[in-house]
């Protein structure tokens, strides 16, 4: 795989934190908070994506990461083309990389891709021209990265460092793009004690997740926590993990007012979205005093923003000229 | 229900007219008309909405009243959401509340919101932030209030006045949100004679439209109006009043040139749209002299621009400080 | 069918290049030039459809062509509605006419239409107000005139000349709407070796492509060519002209490097996407050093924004004065 930064380390693409330095992790959530705007606040304007076209490639359905994508991109100038990749070219039969090649001509610079599957977007950072930029905003099981920034600017927003922190992550890990994030950024900012917590067979394999404890009883797991991430269930996942039904699940793994009192008092309660209220999280914690799952959402849009603008400054070191 | 209204008079959200003063519809009217462009010139380009987000939130296809909406929110500035909620969040479970907390969460200031089903709105504006508004663009039968004063500006704009017009309103009544808005919207502003013209089973129940009478033959519905306003009639609905088919419908209730002759010389012909050609209206109607059927679209575009930048005005007194 | 230009030769409607003049095809061409950026260099962006609305009414999925008409307009900063006719208003029974009526009432300036059945160009010219204009993104298989375009963009790019140009075009002629206007646009500006090549049941009826030779070996068609444009096959077309499978077309009319040998060494290949690799085209003649396949796509944005640019400068003209 090429490298996500350039020769000058500015950021050339992101479909993974797998690599960023603790430096370059914390430039972009320093920008981000310059970005972030309070609900009820007008939002950031800028021009800093001004004479930037950016593709959203969403092959999976999803109205919140490409919301926010589209506003974080509109709100600094960037011009936004959405294609929905289901009903078009791939009806007719065009590859991806003709698609690619096709929107390069028309002078897109940002492809933003979310997948089901894994490996496109490592396809693209290998194809696509020296000018233009990949952004995941999703790649199956494998990586979330603005997920995971988002996830610890939140953190960061409320308990100011990440050593000496307690994370625990909880819920389908094995197969969970969020936790992968969460858990290289952690890692990578200095968090030492993160859990993973799940079923037995909704674990990650034995390589994976080295930076974390493994448990497989949510009381063990969370207790004591600073940090409660909550993932969301899916049906498929739940059966093949010896659960019946959402009773039985939210029974044993879901997150309730009873069970939060294992964690500090002083817990973050987060959750990626959207929720199964009542499978893995009850509602009186989803919306309880202790909750930032909200807050993830709007700092969301401000780590776009940072990203886009981190990666538009170094696109113009590598324009062709006039 | 909360108030539309802030405790400064300034419209906070718009779900229904019922409730608004004769001052208020008509700050909006002329609001509105210093909006309107005719077709032909160009189109009013203002900073008004600047800085805003809206969301339109179509649970409904809709073609006309969603550009409508989305044209009027971005010649005023606005960033707008198109959201299809079939497709995305449905789908995936995530309750109406949660993609609304999220959308806040990303500084979406407004959501404009058409629902075949009743009381969305109202739940809405009742859980909604302090800085966020909500406005209906079609809700069941209930209410469609800039549908109501596009009809009312409209008219105003050929008759001058309200007091002592005749106004016939035709077709299925009972289950028209079109008739509702403008049954309030004419009373507020003095018309007394109204008249909801049906076959019996379109008839609405007794307690509604109270200001008006009511009538089973079109030829005497239609004596001497000074305006009529023709709804779009559905094919189940027709199989429930009796009629076998359009052919039927527009013998008995359809408006042709011969009916028109019994309204008066001046009379406005008005319609929704989208409208059923030979079955509620005839082509020669339609296109004639007398309809206002394409002011009424124009009029459109005015009266969303008028009520959005109202509502971005009393925002502003809402917003958190930076 | 009403003129394609005003009293005053400028440019108001374009559905077809058949009756523009060479004049007016080299200032489209000139204007398009001064507007094209190569692929990494910032994108044009100015201010020549500012305050004009344009809806994109597409009756035929388009990925490609459609986000160039979308980018072409945006970057000029028009306002663009993209509507999808397929699942609204067709849905509703609203007749196109109405359909057409309601968007300029809501001062809609440019209709851009894209559809798979012929005639609905033509009916919208001779029925849409003097204030507005319409241009067809492809019509059945009779006309895509901005296709027309941006080929011979690439080919005065390259060659610097029409006359003494031998240009052969491969595949489906008779159902092909870019080998339609292609043919128009060469003619007009002077080249006189035009060869279609096909099977027979693809060559078109003998009325058609007269200045044009008539091929059934691609062998003898590309013989000496300086350009050899390939087309799109499907497969229901495969079928009737006695091809089995893609395997068998692209033995007799697939463009290898073998085949590429008998054309000028200075060839330039072109093809309008998506391409069936393998099929009409090999991969290493696609992508191989003759190509200019992706620069067709470059200049078919800078096409379409000097047509709109073209047509916005007649609009004004014909507004009506505030």
């Amino acid at each position: 795989m090429r490298s996500q930064q350039d020769s000058a380390g500015g950021l050339r693409h992101l479909i993974t934190l797998d690599g960023l330095t603790r430096d370059a992790l914390t430039a972009i959530l320093d920008r981000a908070e310059s970005y972030r705007r309070l609900p009820g606040q007008p939002a950031y304007e800028g021009r800093e994506l001004a004479g930037v076209t950016l593709a959203n490639l969403f092959f999976e359905p999803s109205t919140r990461t490409r919301a926010s994508f589209d506003l974080a991109s509109r709100r600094l100038g960037a011009h936004v083309l959405n294609l929905d990749l289901h009903s078009s070219s791939r009806a007719k039969g065009e590859s991806m990389l003709d698609t690619i090649y096709t929107l390069e001509a028309m002078n897109t610079d940002v492809f933003v891709i979310r997948d089901s599957e894994a490996g496109m977007p490592e396809f693209l950072i290998d194809h696509v021209a020296p000018h233009v930029s990949v952004i995941s905003a999703g790649e199956a099981h494998v990586s979330h990265p603005t997920q995971g920034l988002l996830d610890v600017l939140t953190i960061r927003t409320h308990k100011r460092r990440f050593a000496g922190l307690k994370v625990a992550i909880v819920g389908d890990i094995k197969h969970s793009r969020v936790a992968r994030s969460a858990h290289q950024a952690l890692s990578t900012l200095g968090t030492t004690d993160i859990r993973v917590v799940a079923p037995q067979a909704l674990l990650p394999a034995e390589g994976e997740f080295r930076a974390a404890q493994r448990f497989t009883r949510i009381e063990d797991g969370i207790a004591g926590a600073d940090v409660v991430m909550m993932l969301r269930i899916q049906k498929e996942r739940m059966a093949q993990s010896a659960f019946l039904d959402d009773a039985a699940y939210f029974r044993d793994f879901g997150l309730d007012a009873q069970r939060l009192k294992l964690a500090a008092a002083s817990v973050l309660v987060m959750h990626p979205g959207p929720m199964n209220r009542g499978v893995e999280i009850s509602s009186q914690v989803a919306d309880g005093p202790r909750s930032v799952i909200r807050e993830q959402v709007n700092n969301g849009v401000a780590v776009r923003m940072a990203v886009l603008a981190s990666i538009a400054a170094t696109l113009t070191r590598h324009r062709r000229p006039l």
